[in-house]
């Protein structure tokens, strides 16, 4: 039988600002990535998703950003891969702190934003991330794009991580996301992402968007839990995946 | 034989703003409390703090204080318990994490300027800090002024304590500091004070203003490293504390 | 004919992070509070709120707070009268910039949050307050609680000052708020509500929680802007205030 | 007679953190360009910098930068033209207050750090500066990189521009600055130093790393204040430019 773990992003809110849906979407996912404070995220609201998490069974992972509560972590910062070793740490021991008060445990690292692409895309950032995890836990794993650098960073570091596949994203031919900018980029219906899901995980191939099948190992699919449809969305693809007897767990 | 601890506070430069004397003062003391990123304090300097602490056997504790870099934390907040329970959690986790990543052992934690003044005089606030540090180890040791809620907070929550004490400062009867405002409260003349020191230490004594012996316990001493006066005064105290046949180590 | 002003804060959003209706309650009032980037707001937020006000037609006011993003302005710290002062002039010329970029003047100054109710009480507080306006623009109005320090601050100082009152807020008997902490300082009878502040505006006196009636000079009314239901508020109380014949409009 | 502005950034302290020699090096320069709280700075040294400038009779301007006081405003953030043009009236604004508060005139606005190097690469950056610039107020002079994209977007928006030059750098045939990674980059000569600053503002020509002669149009020249031998270079520079009959003073 396949498994494949659904993973989101949760507890960006920031003092008195609220974001995201993240009671709702706790019911859809099998881990969660937390925000720990840059990006996103603050000691209060990192207690309050950590203690929710681990009330529905939810496996936790640090979810590090740049040091860019305006730019949501979402702006390419010039940050050397000694500053993001440090950043990785201490985000993710913050976090940590949650987890172990509350007596979880901490399953992965999933680098968001900006930082998450440009890490994918530059392996000196990649293996920054990577470093840090293994100086901190070498049985932490390392969330990343599929195929990316952060995949062979992990490897090269000798820590276990997962490939990350989305499921309303065009991917080239070499395993790389289309980018945004592209016509084709994003594709809006429903029942074709599903099945693109369902391909990925039973064959661990997808249709690239020049037609030709590549290879895509898919350890976790994102999900998005911003806005109603996006909920919608995910439980149809619950659905689906449970009628392809595919079996939804955490990546641990 | 009598043994006792020296601490100062470490590691509380930012980005391109650098202050203290961090690689002279730990020649001097026996435990270093170092700034998380709240008051003082970024991520790569907590990393080169910890491992110069490291590579010189100093004993590591976290130093958290109020989310107040303008004002280096010595602002008086009006913080819930429930906030600075999570403010304590977090920065004692990213701390940890640069503690365990260099294979180093956290020691113990220490509220850092007006955290540290608010907690020993309000015990909702002391024992946040306490159930904080106790979620996360109960073997972290909290430090805090002698006699003051702190230490209460700490036996309450059932971890251990250590009683801080000031070798340049004026005692109460009742234990506490004399505040900085009153006249007498700090004390200049440099052989009294390690006099003092010595008389808390072997009778677990000193004179208060008022002229009266009171029980003062001292697990350690707090060591100032900002200016020559400082390094030079921290060096003569270890001159007499050894002529006097008491041991400097770390509270572990 | 009587004249009233009715202002809301506003433009208190913060990066990727929403907050407020600020649209909406611009249609309801004759003064905005503008959030200047400490307690909320940032600069791009500050430049779409003054040009969407500017097209409004309503008048402009600096919104500055405390340096406490996290606790959204409203916890007290303990911040000395020249760093206040400081951070008055700071967040006044930053909000001036983007009114005089816009073709808009600047109306008038009020404290946010913890800011304002501390100064409401404190007059070196408010007279920082009232002393940074007066050295950056003596037509500057600064708006603080009917009654208060602030007031007093700005007579003292010599600039003009607007004296604002609560519609849903029960007085004590020397005009300062009753404490949220006590039974009956909130009023949730709306028509209550109205007629108080009709009053107000006609006769400037008010029932105080005691029972008696005293003085109460209303130049502007706190408007909510935050739910439905404060917007529903703010559509009947300017119905009634037209049907007493009562005119609205800004300060200046 | 030839006449020559020098100029110095100053006002980068941040609380507690003091960075600079800002009282020494103001007897050395004509113009200071002082931080505005984003990359370095904050109100209260805003408050005693504006100050001390006007006492000395030194010109004002405004040094924004980006806001990553962690990175000091040096490292490289995709900020896009509309937020950028945001940051700018901000600071500007901001620092605007303190000068008109103390009875000062802001003379100009020079971009800081990575942004004003990203600046004078990017024209839409410059664009950006620009025209926050001319929208605050069109008087404004805009230093910038002689020859680069600063001084083209004031001369497109139409605001008046100041060509900086550096005494201690090499040229590219462009005359753009050769990177610091390029052998050759810095001139350590400082007699050669000298007469390059003299040849410029006499003949408005310099010798380019590649040995030919340029144009160069020097209206301003950047003087480092961090340490003594900068300290003691402006006071030699200062002597020669003396001695070779140039005037200096500020750019107004």
């Amino acid at each position: 039988m396949k498994t494949i773990d659904l993973n989101c992003d949760l507890g960006e809110s920031f003092g008195l600002y609220t974001i995201g849906n993240d009671e709702a979407i706790l019911d859809y996912v099998t881990s969660v990535n937390i925000a720990c404070g840059f990006h996103g995220g603050d000691p209060l609201v990192m207690e309050k998703t950590v203690r929710m998490a681990i009330e529905k069974g939810v496996a936790i992972g640090a979810h590090p950003g740049f040091p860019d509560l305006l730019g949501f972590g979402r702006r390419n910062m010039a940050v050397s891969p000694k500053e993001l070793k440090a950043y990785i740490t201490y985000q993710v021991g913050a976090l940590y702190a949650f987890v172990k008060a509350n007596g979880g445990i901490l399953q992965h690292v999933k680098p968001h934003g900006a930082l998450y692409n440009m890490a994918a895309a530059d392996y000196s950032m990649a293996l920054a991330i990577a470093e840090a995890i293994a100086a901190f836990d070498k049985g932490l794993i390392l969330m990343g794009l599929a195929n990316s650098n952060l995949i062979k960073a992990a490897d090269d570091v000798g820590i276990p991580r997962a490939n990350e596949v989305f499921a309303d994203r065009s991917y080239n031919m070499d395993g790389t996301l289309v980018s945004r900018n592209i016509e084709g980029a994003l594709i809006h219906d429903e029942e074709l992402c599903k099945a693109r899901v369902v391909k990925m995980i039973k064959e661990g191939r997808v249709v690239s968007i020049e037609g030709a099948e590549i290879s895509l190992k898919a350890d976790s699919i994102c999900i998005h839990g911003d806005n109603p449809l996006a909920l919608s969305f995910a439980c149809g693809l619950r659905e689906r995946l449970q009628a392809e007897n595919i079996i939804l767990k955490a990546l641990r």
